[in-house]
């Protein structure tokens, strides 16, 4: 394992240490319990949104913490979910007197202790709501989930959302926002590589040197099928065809497409892929409306991508288009 | 190798093609010769900045394009300079009648042509500056260049001299920034990893699994030394020390640190390194005003990190904070 890291133990404290000397005037970092907050939160009269799960999928999700998208973050240690203290810490911390929204992905260590925090929240008289993210096709249950597997409709769903919550809408209108941009997005994942958490210091599996797994959760957990590498067209159509019908997507559907990569693949093949994804998602009559391409919610130093596709309305065109202004994701105003 | 790609041979074109097609309205993609182009050039009155190099360092220079940095990126094949008739057109292209800075980083093939370039386009009654990085300290000849590479400072410069430029200040005044820039701006990177060229399919060089080399370049050139790999901490001193000793920076100083990834290294690392950086710029005495963490000039999907200081002064903060907005850097208005 060669990483650039002090001590395995550390890397999540150390990693956050930095977060803070970065962004001093824009977030609050605390470490007992770790949470990334906005610096000016609460913001009196606007519904609070937090996500959390375990740290190594960055910049998701203490990357995406400021105005215009979440207003805390909680990271667990490297794969492993925070801890519902965390979670109740941060719930009372941006609590603005219009309630907490709780983005949560489906696994079921995440989905629990969101679940023991919310009660314990709601027990101190704040109002929470809980959005499940499950838009992973690949497998309908899996190592760390029962049921499908969040992943990157979680990054477009806390911008859209964050949009609503500064637009000052209400605690049941952003849930309701949540709960419709989950419904209508889709992914799918694939690895050329496997990844090492600092812990193990061994690879989360093995694939051969001319392999790839497509359907890989991200966590390494396993997806549907191996097979030989092929072109990047092969491998866009493997992602998007199980996404495209699983919703089903119609022809005219207008769509927002994320090509992320996992953390180890470098730009020029991410936008290599949304071009074969664009051609692609024109054959099915899809017209691509926004688009977002990079390392957003990644696995360590995996290399590979995942493609998620989201069925736009006006309502989240608006607030996708509103201005954020994140350490992960930054325009507008 | 194990890439998204489909041909070794398309991966460039394909890849510029992706990223026209993310950004319609915003960058103009041409492919003979290849070049990325605000989509609004030429701005009348406004000094045009143009850059360009192999490709394979993404972000760098095609993802600087836009208002208030680049206004035209010229993509070499992976890791190989761009030719002068490029250049050229690219020159002619941004001409809004206040003359062309052409930023170069030191590497023999770059410099020559570019320099070609700059005699067509001056004898086509273009005014043409031109500015080489050399901001590594690592080595001072190496294997595409006489005396020091350019690296990292290229992406800080090019962000700066592109706020002048948006100020309306004359081609001699941004020069003149950008030469100041340079001057006052040291780098020095490590690999984990090598990287692999589509072309070539094997490594780039041979690294132990337990070794580091330190002070390598963009394309996988020799560094200073190779070592057993160490904690965050220590790989953070063998690139800062350099680096503060060449200026020489002093105590009191203001500076810009930039930790930046080869491409294959994730974020969670990065902010560590951040971390051990801001340790030992606070020893030397020096005060870090700005930052930027992240992958920006890369070296296809190499791990490891480089370091970038820049010393500043008032000017440069000025234009640094000034609204920029590519795809690769956003921020502002």
């Amino acid at each position: 394992m060669k990483k650039l890291i002090n001590s395995p133990d550390d890397v999540v404290k150390e990693s956050l240490e930095g977060v803070a000397a970065a962004f001093p005037g824009r977030l609050r970092v605390s470490f007992d319990p770790p949470m990334v907050i906005r610096a000016d939160a609460p913001v009196q009269g606007k519904v609070g949104l937090i996500s959390g799960g375990g740290s190594g999928h960055e910049p998701m999700h203490g990357g995406f913490v400021g105005p215009g998208m979440l207003d805390a973050a909680l990271p667990g240690e490297v794969f492993t979910s925070p801890t519902p203290d965390q979670m109740q810490a941060a719930t009372q911390g941006v609590d603005g007197g219009a309630g907490v929204l709780h983005i949560v992905k489906n696994y079921t260590g995440d989905v629990m202790n969101f679940d023991m925090a919310a009660d314990l929240a709601r027990a101190d008289g704040v109002e929470v709501e809980a959005v499940v993210t499950n838009d992973d096709v690949a497998v309908e249950d899996s190592l760390y989930t029962a049921g499908r597997r969040g992943v990157g409709i979680t990054v477009i769903l806390e911008k859209i959302c964050g949009g609503a919550a500064e637009d000052r809408r209400s605690l049941q209108e952003v849930a309701e926002l949540a709960r419709r941009v989950n419904a209508n997005g889709r992914s799918m994942g694939m690895a050329l590589t496997p990844c090492i958490t600092p812990a193990s210091g061994s690879p989360s599996f093995e694939l051969a040197d001319d392999e790839v797994e497509i359907g890989i959760g991200i966590h390494g957990e396993p997806g549907r099928f191996r097979e030989k590498i092929g072109p990047a067209s092969q491998i866009a159509e493997r992602l998007l065809t199980p996404i495209v019908e699983d919703l089903p997507f119609s022809s005219g559907d207008r769509v927002l497409a994320f090509v992320n990569g996992m953390g180890g693949t470098p730009l020029i093949e991410l936008f290599l892929m949304y071009n074969e994804v664009a051609k692609l998602a024109e054959r099915h009559g899809l017209t691509i409306e926004r688009n977002l391409i990079g390392n957003y919610i990644t696995s360590l130093e995996m290399q590979g991508c995942s493609i998620t596709l989201l069925k736009l309305d006006d309502e989240m065109v608006r607030y996708w288009d509103a201005p954020v202004n994140t350490p992960g994701l930054r325009w507008g105003a």
